[in-house]
């Protein structure tokens, strides 16, 4: 891609970038073509092309730099702050936008080294971070973990992936008790009796 | 798409359907274009055009008839009959043919309506199924669930299509137990610590 510092260049690869991801978001990967890319951005397609010869490389670009924005530095106590962690991944999950960011990330991937690495860094980040707040629930002695380091957010997140992104379904309060509950056995002051019952 | 009974026909719509699953698995979706899947089934590309004017409809197509084997004719006790259920479904998931048509069934339902209802079809299945299986479970007097009815496969299919197809790992004995665990109450026979401590 150009290193240019030309601002008609800078100006071009932005709008270009905004136009790939407005794609991806309304039609799929299979939308981001040169051509496609080129009508929806207003430029040349020999511009798209100086900038990304490959489609595959725009596509990972403007996967690149999408943070998720989850499980960063908990506070105690542990459970409520995981439970309105949870309630917001559903949340973000229940829209076309996140859902098909997400699930265009994971079968790009399927095919796509570029975009495995994407994903890798992405899901680790996701589990690590729910390593730290989960040894910091042991150490606050909220709960006695029972579950696979390694399988932490298949078990939290999994079943909201599958239920939004997949069902198309909305996530209950009691799904997301449900989920916690399945970590190991949680003591008095966190345990899912004391959680307001909303629905 | 043709409705022709000429056998010459005939043999050209199966090649092409073979060609274009060929292409999905290993390609993806993208791949699925009338060019590259005349080429591949050794077609005109006009025969393809004549069979599926739109490579949406062709898409469509190879997707149907999918079935999911998974969840069928529930046995008692249905614990174990569970978790031999999830560890097959844990282990075909894990070929990257049935996670990349899962991942593309699931992300091709965003865009396409067509697949769309394919994937509706699926899931609902599979969580009647589980409903069923739970069902005689608890005439079984094997457990007392508290899952809601609604949410049984989210939470033990959705971590398994996490772990396998997102994160590329493999599911443990453990973490199925852990699945199986989170539905509710599992009495006496039942209970995780009467199973084999597999790996």
């Amino acid at each position: 891609m150009s290193n240019s510092t030309d601002p008609r260049a800078t100006r071009s690869r932005a709008a270009i970038l905004v136009a790939a991801r407005s794609l991806l978001l309304d039609e799929g990967p299979a939308a981001v073509t040169h051509q496609r890319v080129a009508q929806q951005a207003g430029v040349g397609r020999a511009t798209v092309y100086r900038h990304w010869p490959q489609a595959e490389e725009l596509l990972h670009d403007v996967m690149t730099g999408v943070d998720i924005p989850f499980f960063h530095e908990p506070e105690t106590p542990v459970r409520p702050w995981l439970h309105s962690q949870l309630r917001k991944l559903a949340d973000e999950l229940a829209t076309p936008q996140v859902a098909g960011a997400t699930l265009t990330l994971m079968q790009g991937a399927l095919w796509d080294p570029y975009i495995a690495t994407q994903r890798d860094e992405c899901l680790e980040a996701l589990n690590e971070r729910l390593e730290v707040a989960l040894a910091l629930a042991v150490t606050n002695r909220e709960i006695d973990i029972s579950a696979d380091p390694i399988d932490l957010s298949a078990l939290l997140v999994g079943p909201i992936v599958y239920r939004t992104a997949m069902q198309a379904g909305t996530v209950s309060h009691q799904l997301i008790e449900q989920l916690i509950d399945s970590l190991g056995r949680w003591h008095d002051g966190s345990s899912r009796e004391d959680q307001p019952d909303r629905p």
